[in-house]
């Protein structure tokens, strides 16, 4: 009996956690916020400290969200750096490759929580990803070119019971994706300091 | 005599060395780019592979500039989670911080990176950075709310010998800040995993 027992729960923990996603959980969250949409109102913060040259670190501590305050277990701490060619020591990723990496987990992430909502098996995901970026733009050398990512292109490798137009329409949910394909008000306030 | 040419190697390096910048030859780059914009064309790269859930890893291998390949001395290895509260396990940042943090270095590095060039010392950054996200667009509850960031404001105290609007336009010359102000051309391709 305990056996069979088992084996329910663990079918049960299976159905529940389709792609590591806790299905059940995500569905009543969604009620909730359809019924409190403060509920969905989510503030992300970092801080960020110059160490010189192109070597500064930011430290993620909190969100907020649910109408609440989080913490993180330890705040997180992240290092950029520059290759040498751009003058730095190449210690640390640079803040274009970080913006990849966002992009690349951010749509990953929502793949696979948007296919567990609609009950669809993700066995695999494996991401390319390219930047084009001319650095006249940032050196000012011409007005004509843009300063930051001209095109970025990303191929997914799925492994997934989906079409490939099913697993794109998903995969775009990406706040990364949205942030990155559609302009962002971005406000930069100077303080200066004695 | 070796004392008087020590310091005046060490002058000479601090003068070309500005804010942790080799300012001369970021001036010889310049004039390169200018000859040959080719050399202006870089390349970034980024592969990512799902490890469950909201946990995945990329890897920062090498990427393309001045009209070669480089590689970065080891790769970087970087994980993305997300918060309980979004479903994970709280171990890494999430994509949405890491954006954060990609935006607080580049303007902290494109900073004193322009002012060297233009003999402007900086002394001390300390960033500050807040995002928006209304994850009811994530979650495709309505069509109004977007998926990604509505705002996200930076406070940037500086301790250098310039005025805040002079700062302000030199931090503006950002390829990350540049990425999330002007929507970028993200093209995403998936390819179904027999």
């Amino acid at each position: 009996m305990n056996t069979l027992k088992e084996k329910q729960a663990e079918k049960q923990a299976e159905k529940q956690a389709l792609n590591g996603v806790d299905v059940e959980r995500l569905k009543e969250t969604i009620g909730r916020l359809k019924e409190d949409p403060i509920l969905a109102r989510f503030q992300f913060r970092a801080s960020n400290r110059w160490l010189g040259g192109s070597h500064n670190c930011s430290e993620l501590r909190n969100f907020h969200g649910t109408n609440r305050e989080y913490n993180h277990p330890e705040p997180f701490h992240l290092e950029n750096d520059e290759p040498d060619v751009l003058f730095g020591d190449d210690r640390f990723p640079n803040p274009v490759e970080y913006v990849l990496h966002a992009l690349a987990g951010c749509l990953t992430t929502t793949l696979t929580c948007h296919a567990a909502a609609r009950g669809i098996a993700i066995e695999q995901i494996e991401s390319r990803l390219e930047g084009d970026l001319d650095v006249r733009g940032f050196m000012g050398l011409s007005d004509e070119v843009r300063k930051g990512y001209q095109e970025i292109r990303v191929t997914m490798r799925v492994k997934a019971d989906a079409t490939a137009d099913q697993l794109e329409e998903l995969a775009k949910f990406s706040p990364v994706f949205d942030t990155l394909y559609k302009p962002v008000q971005v406000t930069v306030r100077i303080e200066k300091q004695a």
